[in-house]
């Protein structure tokens, strides 16, 4: 049996509602789950391969998109979390039980700093952003995906609509390339 | 005037020649210029953004390919070679009065050790290899280029044929990738 890629891909891409409001996200733990409150939707959307991310048991990608963090608040259990990696660009928040991240935050200067990182799986509800393209693509082999099933997995997100990248997305990239500029004086600080 | 994107670009692309023999690469000095020989043709010939390149003046990209080691031969002048950076992955040769990069080589361990960066474009011959997409696009914002003006390039450097990445291209990340995995015992060294 084909890996699946990630839950999202493997049954066809279910499109996002406009105006969606947000909802809760809760871990895995069978009882006194962490919760977490998103007050909107997400942006940013999409599959990742890069292996730091929490991910469902046996996908090769994880679903990750981000919220302004004055939308994420801890409604419940908040006393379960812990910080993975406090040294990290972003700083993702784990349900000590159970392992899954409900939210990472980035408290360092960088050019997403302001946004959490969350996984919108982890909601009961429906009609969250969709995946918007996948990031980090070649990452899956480091983590020892078979190099020639490449081809076959950047077809199958293609198929399903997503543009794959090795790194973030052309829009993320030039911001972040925009942010390290104006942190070295290249443009300025307004543009 | 819209800035030079690379004079390979600007003009529409011209094909290299089947089986091309290879040539000489000349250092832009009047007098006594170093000359290198490359016994063949060149792979994976590409535009680049990052900002550590040569490049001919007023261009955003820099034209780069590669070439087995054994192929590129020193054969005039190379008294005036000498190494930019020796602590950088790619040891960049270049002439001390002109500035031109005549190669770059790796020394120390590294997924394209044994391959020379080469800048075809110091031939007078004409057939070398094409370049086959643009890499690093998204840096060229980091050495002070117009954010906005991104799409104008990305879709300048598309209307060439030239796919466009933030990194290099999906078959050299997978190769970048694997080596890692292999580094790191996640793949066999033998695949």
């Amino acid at each position: 049996m084909a890996p699946s890629l990630h839950p999202t891909v493997d049954n066809g891409l279910t499109k996002g509602r406009e105006n969606f409001a947000g909802g809760k996200l809760y871990c895995h733990c069978s009882n006194d789950k962490v919760e977490v409150t998103l007050a909107g939707d997400t942006l940013h959307s999409h599959l990742c391969g890069c292996s730091k991310c929490w991910r469902p048991e046996g996908s090769l990608f994880s679903m990750v998109a981000v919220i302004p963090k004055d939308n994420v608040k801890i409604t419940a259990n908040g006393q379960k979390l812990k910080i993975i990696d406090e040294s990290a660009a972003i700083q993702r928040n784990a349900c000590k039980e159970c392992g899954v991240h409900m939210f990472g935050r980035i408290v360092n200067p960088h050019p997403f700093k302001g946004l959490d990182f969350v996984h919108t799986e982890l909601s009961d509800e429906k009609g969250w952003q969709e995946p918007q393209f996948a990031a980090f693509v070649s990452s899956i082999i480091e983590a020892g995906h078979d190099p020639k099933d490449m081809d076959n997995v950047r077809s199958k997100l293609k198929d399903v609509g997503l543009e794959t990248y090795d790194v973030l997305s052309p829009a993320l990239m030039d911001l972040i390339a925009t942010y390290t500029a104006q942190q070295a004086g290249k443009l300025p600080s307004k543009l």
